[in-house]
């Protein structure tokens, strides 16, 4: 497998650690989300290792790519678990987990694993989707409901979300009165202040359908590549203790500019967060 | 055929009627705009039916989704013909229609019928063309001399275009003298003050190209999706009497977002002008 | 939802039923089969009810489409049961089933039924691949096991494989103590006579990947569209209880050969069984 | 306009005269058979002028490409008019013309024309579908009716058709009175014996769609490229007064095959009945 | 070869002389910048020849299109020489350069050019990338050291860089003592006042990927087509001597919306530049 | 960098080593030779390790996948050269080098080195092309002059050329005098008998494009996989001393056959070569 560009350090030398989750199994609607770790690793040599926003260069940190795991189709529950206890082994080492999904469902087991850790995490969440179903035709475990499960974990007022702007009338009412969700927009994290561990998830439909196509549910109306980078600089400051970016379905988007703008993405949150 | 999503009520019980024209035949460039309908129903499952913009659902209207005209291809006179019997009966029924094209041509049956019943009727036209031709290649019936022919319906000062930013330099001068015209940009909208009946026709090639690609004859520079919808919101006040969503091509945008989008600005035009 | 084309009589009327199943969660390599049953239906208008090769019209045939399943993404056990279920309700009204996958373990549920209903069951299988594993990735359930599934249910010398060009040492290996297969290609199908009640299963990867490549794991060197259907032909004299056609994934195809072929042969298929 | 390669003689010079009809106004399905000639001058490049086959060379011969007919859309009966006018044109200057479609219609025109000249015309018809109903959807001028209509031009017994797979069950018992039909294969032409002027319309569609993917309506089970090739040579034979290739339709094949394909095609014809 | 809309003028009439350069031979990442002269002329009748923008028309001007250089594949050095030639011949007519790419090593034979005849020379440079590299991979003609290889031609100062937001360290601290760069906009270039001879070179990956997605390595976080086309109407004032346009990859985009912006954008230079 | 599926063995260890030359530098029509040894490796693992035709399984097999080779673009000239020191020190091992492309002018580096060890060298070729001009646009290093150039390292009736269908009147005239070329098919190679060491080249375009689109120069009327596998079943008998694979285009074909057949090829070469 080839690493992804810069990151090809050892473990132990590495404070970050990079994997894959290349699972869509229940994505409802067009999957693809499962080529997203190796087409991010193959395009990656598309950019440069150096970030004119930060000068910052890749090739100055110590960042390990383990890869991807080898997650079962068809087995959602396995999925979760699987990744938990990757997650649960990186943050006992110490180092900090960068999960590149897959669906978002791949979420929950680092979530599942941080808050073992950190009794009080709180979740930054940017995402086009409120993901706060109870159920999804059914099934408890989904991309559609991974917030919720989530809340199960974290509790009330522990999950910011941002940019959401779809969801059925449920998921806006539940939010209203469990997470700290901002509608359409994200600038609200721009006030957030808190010393708590936060776990990051990044659903990288949050950003508009124009700059990033390649995903199975666009929604219409969403951020500029350049909102989220500075968010992301801004929530580089909080106590991350683990992140994961996902939702890229490349195979979606034959021009390619979803994979490279993926690739540029987990460039810079790398630079900002080794900080 | 499969409807629309959230729109399977009766005729009977419906006020909003809501038909297919999947017609391209006068497209002079790239054709496909015939399969938006159909399309469009397919996809309508990968939104929600509730708006976070406005707080309302779908399954809480009543709305028939009456399926696809059998037009000819190769007749556009009878096409037209046609669209103007189908509208015709759903207002004579004192039902609101609802036009999914197909390409501009087909407003032309519908503003006919709207104007038979309504003689002091309005036309507000978005788009990124002025379609004001005198006739194309010889063709009096064309997607690019639509507004022509409407005008010669509604007469001069009754036709509001915004966002046109093409044409040859008589349409721009047939502009300044019979309809009211903003170049580039749609906010005159909002300044827009009538009480008369309005047929509504948004040609969706006024959206940028960069979250609208799936359209015959892409032109760079044109309004955001935010905007637009402002708009709509805001004409949604008018006295609308029909409406169309006309050149969504869907296979010329293999990523889905110009469909997914149009399915998105259906939604809310629905919801919006069923109050 | 559409019905395939000629297949709108009512339920009560016809012998034969045909419904999606609409599933791809076990699929290891690239996805897409989930969209086959709709694809089919809405592409079946682009061909003819009529066959040359019979000289038979669908039109005078009672055949009922009873649109797709609602499966859980995620579950496959629940959707083996699903499947499963949908089939006995069929098989106990007398009709006979014919489902559209979706990918190859949704016949899995199907042949639990026909073989509850008929325990002499046989099983006629067409396909690139010998669908043997005892697990994959530790999973039991996948496309990729289904015969060794359906072995366990009618046991030694009672399954037909015809056209296998793809698997691993030990599924070889398998098939010559435990089924009745042909390599690489399908005469042998024309020597094949029984008078037991017969599940014919149809992965149509068993095909050349030129006439069909919109499938997840093309595999080349296959039969050609005419030998299939003469193999069809031949098998439509068999004691035929259920049937399927799995593994179409039309995205992968963008010229659509392949979902025109399906459309074509399950014409062609319904039009043979029906004598 | 770029000449296809190796034609570039002047009208004067030469006694062949290519030119492109880019209409596809009737096309029921998916269009796109307009950008065929445009497509095929520019990929053109890609062959060689050298034909290994015939051991001739486009270098050799004098060959007028005229460019395309500016035709209206949406008026097909126009359409039939300029095409008839232009081959009736060529005609008259005692020059072979060779007619690169757009959808079938076009032919039409053409074989107005050259029956016009030649009263005892034979057409010699290569397709997958019958082409000879009444009328399409009330249509009487369309790419499904255009052999009928032909019919009704030259009459009984002068139209062989070839490779016919596909049609209702009225337009086979249609050609079992009226045309000679081979279905499903071409090997009859081979039997053919005629000195009558000859009009030769190739629906490229007859070719299997694994090597011509690129047209409007794939039907499986056509015949190989090799087969048509020496069909042709053989058809050289005849008296051949004008002739057409129809039905590419390059933007449904992003391979570019079926393009390559008809290109390499029409080097054959030119250099087979320049002798 | 067909000519861009409206440049039908002769040589010997026309002061401005359009050329096509279509080489991609050192491209590192994604080839298919040879493709976009042709693509630019063939889409070039999808858009008017009226601009609105400045109320002009390319009618009224005399433009030679003079077609494609006929490059050599694989031998670089060759190909910045005939470009050199090619664009010497230009000027020594005291006529206008307009070359389009093809990749942007083909700017430096235009640069060379433009620089023997103006000793004086400045170059106005849009871009995504630097293009500032001693050598690439070894090789020191390449698009990635383009812009490098033309400071050793105009020196210190002389370069004026906008919309860079990708180089490694070595290029953006080589820029910071040699050329005149703005990271990330262009809102700088408002502020230039300069009576020197100006060659303008737009790499068009200096627009955001979203309106421009069909290029080789696509940047996310560009400007959008609005600035840009301000940008050049300012530019315009300047002393421009010759100007490209270079990394359209039609093929990387196949909506068609990145070959139809290039298109509009080259009309607008053409009548700005014209005054 | 990934390897081939079943290839991890270590240098040492393996009699087979295969190697990567991802260059396209000089292909005139369509690139993408480029990106076909990642796509091969990537899409390997979609394909089995065991063989049903031969009964033999990769894993049994000691096999090392060197990666690829860093090729500058934009010089052929030390493309060759990298190419032949790489395959010259394979040989120097006593090692059997493969070589993936690339286009086909990377074959005349590794014709270099095995001539070099081997001076009755002879070299058996499958292609459509010929391959045989003496220059291409003036460049003697082409893909198009590759067989010419090896011809002046090996001489007459050293070159076994099969599958030759395209190219101009002095290649076929060149090829009867100086190398044994079968044009269309490739039976002849059964009649083969030497005992000279071989360099087995492999223009996978000698396929038919039915069944091979991914190419950049497809050409009609080629050979089945199922031929093209007994003839390679059958040259396994010479003493083949280096081979390759070349002008596999993946992204040219969107479904993913072509690359897939290439997978599945390079298993059964590396199997029977291995005996």
């Amino acid at each position: 497998m080839a690493k992804f560009i810069g990151c090809d350090s050892s473990y132990d030398d590495s404070k970050l650690v990079i994997f894959g989750a290349p699972f869509d199994g229940t994505t409802s609607y067009r999957p693809g989300a499962r080529f997203a770790p190796a087409a991010m690793r193959g395009e990656s040599y598309g950019i440069e290792t150096y970030s004119p926003y930060q000068n910052m260069d890749l090739l100055d940190l110590k960042i390990y790519d383990d890869g991807d795991l080898d997650l079962p189709f068809g087995n959602s529950a396995r999925v979760v678990e699987m990744v938990r206890d990757k997650v649960s082994g990186i943050l006992a080492d110490d180092k900090l987990p960068i999960m590149l999904g897959g669906e978002h469902l791949v979420s929950l087991g680092a979530i599942q694993a941080a808050h073992e850790k950190y009794s009080d995490l709180q979740i930054v969440h940017f995402d086009a989707h409120a993901d706060l179903r109870g159920d999804y035709l059914g099934e408890t475990l989904s991309h559609a409901t991974v917030m919720r499960r989530a809340w199960e974990i974290v509790g009330d007022g522990r999950i910011h979300q941002y940019g959401i702007r779809s969801g059925d009338r449920d998921e806006f009412s539940f939010a209203g009165q469990h997470t700290i969700m901002q509608r359409f927009g994200i600038t609200d994290i721009f006030k957030l202040q808190t010393k708590a561990p936060v776990y990051l998830t990044i659903d990288l439909d949050v950003l508009d359908p124009s700059c990033f196509p390649g995903t199975g549910t666009p929604e219409a109306g969403g951020i500029s590549f350049g909102r989220l980078l500075e968010a992301i600089f801004y929530a580089s400051g909080f106590n991350i203790v683990g992140m994961d970016l996902v939702e890229l379905a490349p195979t979606l988007d034959n021009s390619g500019i979803s994979t490279s703008l993926a690739c540029k993405l987990l460039r810079e949150v790398l630079l900002a967060i080794s900080n």
